[in-house]
């Protein structure tokens, strides 16, 4: 079994005096207090993340982790398991929407394919860490065995630790796997308490009946493993995939390595809420960057009293809300390193 | 006085062809149909405002109007009117908030000053168009002249002009001119007919009792040119600002131009609404960027029936919102026309 002593290594400080001096700088610069909004918050927060009185966003790294998911032979999502090693091939080529992203933001993209239903050859761009022929059905049997529980969170750790060697002032973790909203359900589910029908929706399409079906086939999978629902590990092994594991793996990575977290829409979220499970001072270097228009992410960011930037009604996954946040981040730390000061600019203060 | 017979000029057509192609083109992109939420309905308004399947956001054009108002004798704003002129020489050195976007989104900035309490020598980077020292106080008389009224639209007309010399793929038009909250208020307050109470905010950061004055305030003026209240055009003259006409006066020719403006905050919203009260067809080239902080905000926009990309708690003006929105229509526009069809991929589509 691998080990996964190293969940439990501490979680990085935040650095609350730069914080504060970086509050200082914010109220002396030429605008109204406050007037920035949550561009001015998110810059006090990556102060105090980075250390830095006058964070930095330059260098972004994206990790895009895939796999498959034995649950998807239900008929739980609205295209068939063929796409995920499709999808695959679609990253190598640049095509897919967060090759077009990481583009346009000069991010570092790299894809992780932990395994698919057919084995993929070596692709270029594609990193081949596959664990199996994608999950277990986990209707019926545990999503994953120990060893690949290891071997998925380490694959996470590891993509932290290139983004932390790589300088990066952010780390992104995308997704893709047809079926991983119903295994990213059913871990909500688990860790939140809650019964299916309020967090199952359409993923990439279902209609009605196909929502009805998926909170059956949910329900199934909570029943199955009910013994395990108070072990956050241990239900993450039954009704997890590989890919939400990573996720789970790099984002306390990151928390341990102080490198800050933009976290992307519904299942990155539910990663999150797993991570926090596993280690709840995690939570302390996690951003969120958007509300995602699969119904059930209202009450895992409720739960983690997340407060994302954006709300344009994306749900495609693969970082890609993250991604668009970028630029956000962006301009909140150059109006903060390069706004004059009232004091510079000569301009009467308020009231004055 | 100036000629204004240019405001009835037609207004372009959309492209609607051109929106039915992006749209085919959308729907063939390798994501579930719908999963870019917001993003996919942008282009498909773009591409139907450029005439073009794939449309572009290379080139942004930033006019930032400013001015000065009588009626901040009145004590209705957080910040003496000195700071108007101050704020423009910040513009000038580049140490404001749209300086630092513009460079960040790489588009081009211009400033114009319309008229400051003191009159300012020129400086660079901003245009001298001073109309005088800022407008007259509205409770007790028009804020401007009809020969200023014609100058001020024709400033932005101007403006407008320049952005479409320079190939502009977008304009935004941004404003500063202390007490300016006050007369956009009055203005949609005349347009809407809804009482003060419903849009007075705090603006640069009123309490209270400030905001209960200002309402008092605006009802004044509203009384005070109660005859006018029923033509745009004359209560645009009797309550606006110089750099809210200008604002008008520069929507207006982009409509019929055929440029799309991104619309700012408040003000930029209430000038929009005065230039559709003017000619209610150039809406039609409006996309809105942002809901600001400023509770009357809302019923601006309802009644603009616009659907702003970000909800940020920002409330600077200057532009600065919708600065900040464009990476995202850049992004929206990438996807588009980078992204790989289900066919160029060779991926499963849906149901199949």
């Amino acid at each position: 079994m691998s080990d996964i002593g190293w969940l439990s290594n501490s979680i990085a400080p935040l650095h609350e005096e730069d914080k504060r001096q970086a509050g200082a700088r914010q109220s002396s610069l030429t605008k109204p207090a406050g007037a920035l909004g949550r561009l001015e918050e998110i810059t006090l927060d990556l102060a105090a993340m980075q250390g830095d009185v006058c964070p930095q966003m330059s260098e972004v790294f994206i990790s895009v982790f895939a796999a498959d998911h034995g649950v998807a032979l239900n008929g739980v999502s609205a295209f068939p398991q063929a796409v995920t090693g499709e999808m695959i091939k679609n990253f190598s080529n640049g095509g897919a929407a967060i090759n077009v992203l990481a583009r346009e933001i000069g991010a570092h993209l790299e894809v992780i394919n932990l395994g698919t239903i057919n084995k993929l050859p070596s692709l270029e761009g594609v990193l081949d860490l596959q664990l199996g022929p994608g999950t277990k059905d986990i209707c019926s049997e545990p999503a994953m065995s120990s060893d690949q529980l290891g071997k998925a969170l380490m694959a996470g750790r590891d993509a932290a630790s290139r983004a932390a060697q790589y300088d990066a002032h952010l780390f992104i973790g995308g997704e893709m796997g047809i079926g991983n909203t119903t295994s990213a359900t059913a871990l909500a589910c688990a860790a939140l308490n809650l019964p299916p029908a309020d967090l199952a929706g359409p993923g990439t399409g279902l209609d009605a009946a196909g929502i009805a079906h998926k909170i059956d086939i949910v329900r199934q999978a909570l029943q199955r493993h009910e013994p395990s629902l108070n072990d956050p590990l241990e239900f993450l092994r039954c009704l997890g995939g590989f890919e939400i594991a990573a996720l789970v793996g790099a984002y306390i990575t990151c928390a341990q390595s102080g490198l800050p977290v933009l976290v992307d829409g519904y299942i990155s979220s539910i990663a999150a809420l797993m991570a926090t499970k596993v280690t709840s001072s995690s939570s302390n270097w996690f951003l969120y960057s958007h509300r995602s228009a699969e119904p059930g992410h209202k009450l895992v960011l409720e739960a983690l009293h997340a407060r994302p930037l954006l709300d344009l009604g994306m749900r495609l996954g693969e970082g890609s809300g993250a991604a668009v946040a970028v630029p956000l981040l962006r301009m909140a730390c150059a109006l903060h390193a390069q706004m004059a000061t009232f004091n510079e600019a000569g301009i009467s203060e308020k009231g004055a």
